[in-house]
């Protein structure tokens, strides 16, 4: 769809490199923000940015790339933050409220704020003072670098607000992009949140030598898992088995290019969590969300034995292959 | 469990193989059939099954392998058939049925019965005349090249009679196999039929360079299809997200030892089926149960596009890239 509706990404990671490559199809314009002067001069000289999808070239025209990110949230409709949420508190701490009125924000960041134990719509909520029918998510079984090579891929854009859903939706789709929407703002994102968990213990299990019927029976029970945890913190009518939920789950436990999945291999190989993070040159979303899920539990007290397992191996040092044995006892 | 019963196992190939391999952990004596003389001959012999798992060693003091069909049934109390599908008429029609007096039947065919268009249940029911309580399942995520190498796998013994449910569990359950009951004898074995057409479209899309966030998105629109069509077949109450349901369908379409996929991923790369049929050594169950099911579905008329894509594909030679760019628009 054609629009002139002014949408800036906030994020310079291969996430964010792939939604501006989504955006850059139907918009004549795209905001984009990212925190790297070096990046931002290397894609403003050579197109491309220098660190993620390396592939992508970039019509300079068509994007406005910069450090600046009081101006690119001034002169955007609808942002869409991509950083990862670890980043989200200590990035928006220092810029005034107040211009983040009026604005439409999504969320595309599958991740939970630490300091606040919180979801990124909620922490939009609170923190910039923006209502829930104005946040939105963007999810989908969708990794970046299949973007990248423009492999036809699905997004759900979740909002209580049906015609902002949809207005995203048309702006997202393109040839190598098929959109839908959900009004489930809050089960989404916890889902997505969620599956990083499970794509650590598909990799843990991996990495012990657990085979391939294995992996079908954790992730089943990691679909329930969600099922169970989402329903309880917020219950409306939703089907865990569409894309949004399942599909983002698979795409993350299966896939090849998924870091959670990678980072979990290689505890379960025998990597200490330090050394593996080291290793690797991505957040894995996963590491934090896990804590941040069991605090959540706290209150809600869903059974979680997949999660736990995940939480005794990173954050309490049990060694995997004990934990994942007594784990292989609570699946079915 | 240490049990006294007297179970036979119908089938010579790799999933036949692999449950004589569970069996013989808690029998002291199992019965096994297989229709090649040479083949019986070097089990006895050399300890192993020339053509599958050959890596399995027996212990031939606890199998009883032979080319007598009538004296396998015979002298066992439960059966246990893993022939392909479409052998499975053929095979019985010389038999008088009055042999089959009073046994349990356990079908692990994972197929349909091209003749009666039915599930190996229904027919076991029609043609041996045994109650359907008498008859059941083993499904379960499990590819039988990973119970070779003794990798942890989940079995469902799904049958309307719980103690018999209960009792193969028990039999089957060891230090490399967890098993679990169900009562969905009539579901558990359409998924199970269901997964390798799936299967099918998971190798095509495969093939023809579809990615990974799309196969997430195409195995999350299966799981509802399955869901769909069983309910209608079978009304009761089931869980699809369970792992005789979504785990086998993910074993099935994520696996490199899926046979399905990997026909379906010749048909994607150009291969004609016939040649991709002479290419493979194995049956592709999917191939007769795509068939099966669309005239099955006539009678039911539920929406699903996967399976006609994959019909129109394999028996109406519609070019897959065509009718796979028409599915993609059905999918969500």
């Amino acid at each position: 769809m054609e629009t002139t509706r002014k949408i800036a990404v906030i994020g310079g990671g291969s996430w964010a490199t792939a939604l501006v490559k989504i955006l850059v199809t139907n918009l004549p314009k795209v905001g984009w923000w990212m925190r790297n002067e070096d990046a931002v001069a290397h894609i403003k000289k050579y197109k491309k940015n220098p660190r993620y999808l390396q592939s992508v070239e970039f019509d300079t025209d068509k994007i406005d790339v910069t450090t600046d990110i009081v101006r690119v949230i001034e002169e955007a409709e609808i942002l869409i933050i991509a950083t990862p949420s670890a980043f989200l508190n200590d990035l928006f701490e220092p810029i005034d409220k107040s211009i983040f009125k009026g604005k439409y924000v999504f969320s595309a960041v599958k991740g939970i704020v630490p300091e606040y134990n919180a979801i990124p719509a909620r922490f939009i909520h609170k923190t910039f003072d923006i209502p829930y029918d104005d946040i939105g998510i963007i999810c989908g079984p969708c990794h970046a670098e299949e973007v990248a090579l423009e492999r036809l891929s699905y997004l759900t854009l979740a909002c209580s607000n049906e015609e902002l859903a949809e207005e995203m939706a048309e702006i997202m789709a393109s040839r190598f992009i098929k959109t839908t929407v959900s009004d489930d703002l809050f089960g989404t994102e916890l889902s997505a949140v969620l599956k990083n968990v499970y794509a650590l213990a598909s990799g843990i299990c991996a990495g012990l030598g657990y085979g391939d019927n294995f992996q079908a029976v954790l992730i089943s029970n990691a679909i329930q898992e969600i099922e169970n945890f989402i329903d309880e913190v917020s219950p409306i009518h939703r089907d865990v088995k569409t894309s949004a939920y399942l599909g983002d789950l698979l795409v993350t436990s299966y896939s090849k290019f998924s870091r959670n999945r990678t980072f979990g291999f290689m505890i379960g190989k025998g990597y200490s969590v330090k050394t593996a993070q080291l290793e690797m040159d991505m957040i894995a979303e996963g590491y934090y969300a896990t804590k941040s899920v069991m605090e959540i539990n706290k209150k809600f007290q869903v059974e979680m034995p997949i999660v736990e397992a995940v939480y005794n191996i990173i954050y309490e040092k049990i060694a995997p292959v004990i934990e994942m044995r007594i784990l292989t006892d609570k699946l079915s």
